[in-house]
């Protein structure tokens, strides 16, 4: 995996426990157009804080990232820790702090080992060059299970370049919020503003569709940085090849947020949940979501219950514009519900048969309008409450 | 507990398994005042909406309530099955079928068993006055683990009266969704659009302000009948006593929704979640019901876990206006967090001290103006997923 221009290193801190990797930096040669998303939780970690303030700026050259301390609810100290953290990055390679980033995940309410980061970042920064993306995706997971990294290749105005992104997921950070992270690095030259849209676009369907127990976490960010290494022509809204990058963000965006709910706290199960047939677009997002965040449907999956009933009682709270006699639920094919009422027949045998498998889908169609959604959830297992109760008792 | 004018019956009419009453009827031999609250679901049962349309009018003579089967989604049938049921009480009975309500709970799209109801209906009626209201909260249960009745009395111009109340709960319905149930009966003479005022008001702090999984059933229902069989001046608005028969119905709703919750699916805690110092009480209410129903939260009330920086976030995502640094959090009366920074010594440890105990409260301090929200929830314990997961496989 080369994107070019971008160098990466990661070393142990021992912010975490001692034998992981807890320190990591992703580093611009050059000054590289940023996009961000963040958390829209009112409460906003100190490195969420300061980076929606840089990030206004367009561009930057480097994103720092600690994993086992969130620096979340530190207050004024949280700030002054964050500032340092990416100053001390600065100087050494070469940039003004406004043009470094800092995302934290981990413990929440516990001051950052300031001593541990202090003495971590000659080597990190040393290291530049010497860590490949996957090494990073490794060292940014707390309790994920496998690293999470993908890539595409494009092309525009006949010059070839990279999209490749990591993330981090759902699985538990001890002790507290399950915190999401993604970093995107291309080499694609990109207009700042389209680069802007579109990441925020890519997000609306990949991170944004995606809910393991409909918890926010006060960290959640991802962050796009295109150096423009690669030489095209730059890319902006509708410039040849702008059509294709967007769609391979979105795979990419869109691939590394399956495998975040493939990996989430105890899930057993992968479940695409669409409605169409909306009143709106928003109308479809909100009854999907009820449905993926519900604690009744989510151990029905695990239970593998063809429970229709309890989908269509969380359709009918979404408040979306729901008319039931019109509605028709399917798991994968096999139709469980139409005009309102049960199919009958053998959609009971046949629903069951597709809840056994890891993966399906379920589909509501509200025959409303052209609302359209989809979502993208887990199951609620015994281990998510075992890996969320047990912590520290 | 006598309520004068009512009487009670009971039967089994092997909707449910052999050996359980599955039929009850609450009669008034007078026509009474009646309000009603139910389920904002859009997917409205078949019973439901029927009584609907037949409260508007503001008395009624009886309720007859099956459980087994919730005659949800059942359609047009299911409309016909809820107005055959309560026609043939009615003329048993000397009412008009639009003087009789009708309550179903149970397994969700499976059409009503009419020749068990038809069958039972008979000796329901003939057993009238043979059951108390205790054995009617019995035969209402699913899997409720004990019945829940509580009553008040008081005294309007001189003269006694009586408020009787039973419910059922988040038990869960098996194989469908947990319905609310609850029937209050008085003989206080009341204005019965006052009586409708009343009733509402006391819904919202009681069983609008509990919440088990946040999963809002199709059936859910709260009845209230006042037959004036006291012969007490009518209670209205501002009239003599009025105030104390509204203390004396909140007390019974919040009584019996403790209940509910106590009683909630494979619960272990009892938790009594109150956010003051918001902008406006809905923005408090917002903000509790998201604590309540986080499953972080949660699972660290299960694991005895003080892990204030999961409530803290679910505060922050609610909606609620939020400044994090004026924030303050409590459990019972151990500040956790106070400007919106961890507090601190041995907060912690007293912390845990108080999740330890079977009921404690939480209490979140916005300090940004007067609005206050007091609701009450579970934990989330692995017999939740083992009782919602394990029906039918």
């Amino acid at each position: 995996m080369n994107v070019k221009g971008f160098r990466f290193s990661a070393v142990e801190a021992a912010i975490k426990k001692p034998g992981r990797l807890d320190l990591a930096l992703i580093c611009s040669d050059a000054p590289a157009a940023v996009a961000a998303v963040y958390t829209t939780n009112k409460v906003k970690a100190a490195p969420v804080l300061l980076d929606m303030e840089r990030t206004t700026s367009g561009t930057c050259r480097a994103v720092v990232v600690n994993s086992g301390n969130a620096n979340a609810c530190t207050g004024d100290r949280g700030m002054e820790d964050a500032r340092e953290t990416t100053s001390l990055v600065a100087e050494r390679i070469g940039a003004s702090e406004h043009e470094v980033l800092v995302c934290s995940t981990g413990v929440i309410g516990v001051p950052l080992p300031m001593e541990r980061i202090r003495g971590g970042i000659p080597s990190l920064v040393a290291g530049l060059g010497s860590a490949t993306l996957d090494q990073i995706a490794a060292a940014i997971m707390t309790t994920d299970t496998f690293p999470k990294l993908e890539a595409r290749t494009g092309t525009a105005g006949g010059v070839g370049y990279t999209i490749a992104g990591i993330a981090k997921g759902a699985g538990m950070i001890m002790p507290n919020m399950a915190t999401m992270l993604a970093f995107v690095v291309t080499d694609a030259a990109v207009d700042p503003q389209w680069l802007d849209r579109v990441f925020r676009r890519a997000n609306d369907t990949s991170f944004n569709a995606i809910t393991v127990d409909g918890d926010m976490s006060t960290n959640d960010t991802a962050i796009i940085m295109a150096n423009g290494a690669a030489g095209n022509p730059v890319l902006s809204e509708g410039s040849e090849g702008a059509a294709e990058f967007a769609v391979l963000l979105e795979e990419v965006l869109l691939s590394l947020a399956k495998l975040i709910v493939k990996d989430g706290e105890g899930a057993t199960k992968f479940v695409e949940v669409t409605v169409k047939g909306a009143r709106s677009d928003a109308d479809a997002k909100r009854a999907a979501m009820a449905v993926a965040n519900s604690c009744l449907v989510k151990t029905a999956f695990f239970g593998q219950d063809a429970n229709w009933g309890r989908i269509f009682a969380a359709v009918g709270y979404s408040g979306a514009d729901v008319e039931p006699d019109r509605a028709e639920l399917f798991f994968d094919d096999v139709r469980m519900v139409q005009g309102g009422v049960f199919a009958g027949g053998d959609a009971e045998a046949r629903g069951t048969g597709v809840l056994r498998k890891k993966e399906f889908t379920v589909t509501v169609d509200l025959h409303l309008g052209d609302g359209r959604a989809t979502v993208y959830t887990s199951d609620l297992s015994y281990d998510y409450v075992k890996i969320n109760a047990d912590y520290r008792t």
